[in-house]
């Protein structure tokens, strides 16, 4: 059968994932060796205020060695459910709750090497609540509408798979 | 000075990516610890056929655990410019050479942890080439209406962040 795996092996076990060296079957027969990351999987939202602005929060990445600007996000504890990490992390990175978080659509990061799933929402109706970074973020949150947020995206401003696809499937949604 | 590297330590070294884990200064002067993939980079492509339908490549993923559909796309080689990367796999993996190859934009695929940069390029002018994917590649080309592809993002079809970022990319473009 093609696509089996053959054998699998932890190769690292980190903080935030784990590595996994598995060898497959290929259609033709032969065994091919893969190398996966593995991750728990995220969750984030696009977040509406009022005047119909995204909130994008702007922190420090050591992946990318500079600071950043993405949609608020945020990794699934362990047994989380996408939907209640979302609400969760709305609120430790930006002092936020909403009335209303829609599950928008999911996807790989890197479908490639990791098998990483972001879990996208909707976050509307938002009302004051109390922010409450991880120990360890230094987080600045900004607003900008999504037609300023497109523009950040082809200037290279804003540089993050997951935001670059949600702002415009949002803005794919609005303008109908 | 903050997030300055304090001690870097690469702690495995695989065939497409490596990690470093690594001690870093914060804002308030304490120390944290980062684990980050490090990854040479990609290049990927929306390519334009004379209908004006978008290629795709639909191939199984062993960290998805099934098939998806993604843009054609490939991993830098060592010294490879991220132009020549994607001349190189547009014909690679679908079999067709381009006349204009025009950047579009890049993006880190999972700013959180992983290191690895996305240059996204607009295909246009196909002809055809000679495929020649991986030794252990197995792929098929389908093509799309950018409508019908975006349809495809929203029904979860496609879930692959560098396809979605790229196809709604390119619908913003021929929107206007």
């Amino acid at each position: 059968m093609a696509y089996e795996v053959i054998s699998s092996e932890q190769v690292f076990k980190g903080k935030v994932f784990s590595i996994e060296r598995d060898s497959i079957t290929l259609p033709d027969g032969r065994v091919a060796v893969r190398e996966t990351v593995r991750h728990n999987g995220a969750a984030a939202m696009v977040a509406i205020d009022d005047d119909g602005k995204i909130l994008f929060v702007r922190q420090y990445r050591h992946a990318a060695g500079k600071e950043t600007l993405e949609i608020p996000a945020g990794t699934l504890e362990k047994g989380e459910e996408p939907y209640d990490c979302a609400i969760r992390e709305l609120e430790e990175e930006t002092g936020y709750k909403c009335q209303k978080m829609e599950f928008m659509f999911k996807f790989y990061s890197s479908i490639g090497f990791c098998s990483e799933v972001l879990h996208i929402y909707l976050a509307t109706g938002l009302a004051k609540g109390q922010a409450n970074p991880d120990d360890d973020e230094f987080i600045e949150l900004e607003r900008y509408t999504p037609e300023e947020a497109v523009k950040m995206i082809f200037s290279g401003e804003i540089c993050d798979s997951k935001t670059i696809a949600s702002v415009l499937a949002y803005k794919n949604i609005i303008d109908g």
